[in-house]
């Protein structure tokens, strides 16, 4: 998917939800545990119930791995039945992958021609020839780690160099030189709703995989007033906020509740920016 | 495995050597390809082949994924027939994860758990809360990227703050603060031979997990001169060096020929520090 259909997508259904498909084992409703298939049945009554009211689905990897096998090809059916039923929503793998370059390569080929996913997230720390193999598919996308919802993200993207630009603003500057707003946006954490002005400094133009909404404690308002572009530029993601905020027989029905309650309130901050 | 286990294998050995399993389709020889099960049986004969003149064997998780169930099945059985046939082999899962604090735990789960595997690479950007999930278990090590054998290496953890101190730098100090030399390792290129010197002063009795020599350039030699301490606390990978060196019908006997020859090199380094 490219940027245009994405900002018509957002505009279309007054959204800008990433619904984050962190999809434990332990977590989901007793009576789904029975099925054979647990993980996939768990994922589609969510997917079908939230559809309307998002624009991408965000799978993270570290949930379907850790169920070895089946959780791979959970994740596979997930993928398949998104590109199927909901072909217009964006898929994001959040795998935080980044290796040397014939590594990447192999990530590369993996999400973006075996599953055919819209975009990975990326970890910069080995920077250009980690990343660029990523860059090389059309209409697909990098989302790179700038600043993210932790706490750790102190320790060292809050670095200060000889000049006074932090880790993360210089993630931001360098990685420009390897992609552009049309295939490369940036993770920024909710959490730190006040610095999305200052990241705006840098990247004025590119989207931003916003997570940290909800259970992590960002705010959705304060993230759209110093975040939000004129092309909205925004991916806000919510996961346990939505997905586990119900575990009894109407998890589907809440998560879609839940799901609403945020697409009303992006509605409202795209209105400001029409 | 814990460290003096480890350090038992070495000096029995005589090897510091990790064979690195970047197994990939495309690139094993021709009359394996027609198996019903290609890249474990690559695998099988290149540990059959190597396992006198190595201590340590390190599957990329990037080749596996990059073909599905099938590559995670491979993976899978890979890891069981170490387990079984080499137990005194120490496993590395080469997967540069790292993601926040409950994500991090569920990959911990997977390799350490699910998989009990001895150690995994680790990607440092996002801090304390994505590397500690990792150090709650016993006997199982983080590999922490601390200055890689890419030239990407440069773009960040060359970075000086303003007291001169390097991105790299500040990882090898900031994650003392998490984790100990019987539970962390850190990865440093070869390709940095010189920057060994500095990288002692800094963690004098951590293992390093070093790749880059062979194909990437980095020189064996170099590497012990600089970064050898009084237990070796050097695992020195190759992959391209050794699994591709012959792609006919000889390929593990000479991926056997090329291990041994880097075994030898090895034992004359440790003659040095006995």
């Amino acid at each position: 998917m490219n940027k245009e259909q994405l900002i018509k997508q957002i505009f279309a259904k007054k959204s800008f939800l990433c619904v984050g498909l962190d999809t434990d084992i332990k977590k989901i409703p007793e009576h789904l545990k029975e099925s054979e298939n647990p993980i996939f049945d768990f994922n589609k009554a969510i997917i079908d119930a939230t559809a309307p009211y998002c624009v991408a689905y965000k799978p993270n990897l570290a949930f379907y791995e850790s169920l070895g096998v089946k959780g791979l090809i959970a994740f596979e059916q997930t993928v398949e039945y998104l590109k199927k039923e909901y072909p217009e929503h964006f898929i994001i793998a959040d795998a935080k992958r980044g290796d040397i370059g014939n590594t990447s390569k192999m990530y590369a080929r993996t999400f973006f021609e075996e599953y055919d996913i819209d975009a990975l997230t990326v970890a910069p720390y080995m920077g250009e020839d980690s990343v660029k193999p990523f860059l090389e598919y059309e209409d697909k996308w990098v989302i790179l780690l700038a600043l993210t919802s932790n706490k750790g993200s102190n320790d060292f993207q809050m670095t200060e160099d000889k000049n006074g630009k932090r880790l993360f603003e210089k993630v931001l500057e360098k990685s420009q030189e390897w992609g552009n707003e049309d295939n490369m946006m940036y993770v920024v954490g909710a959490t730190q709703g006040s610095m999305f002005e200052n990241i705006r400094t840098h990247v004025p133009h590119h989207f931003l995989l916003v997570p940290g909404v909800g259970a992590q404690g960002g705010s959705l308002q304060e993230v759209c007033k110093y975040g939000m572009n004129n092309e909205c530029g925004l991916l806000v993601n919510s996961s346990r906020g939505i997905i586990y905020a119900s575990n009894g027989k109407d998890f589907a029905e809440t998560a879609a509740t839940k799901a609403k309650e945020l697409q009303e309130e992006m509605a409202v901050e795209l209105e400001k920016i029409k």
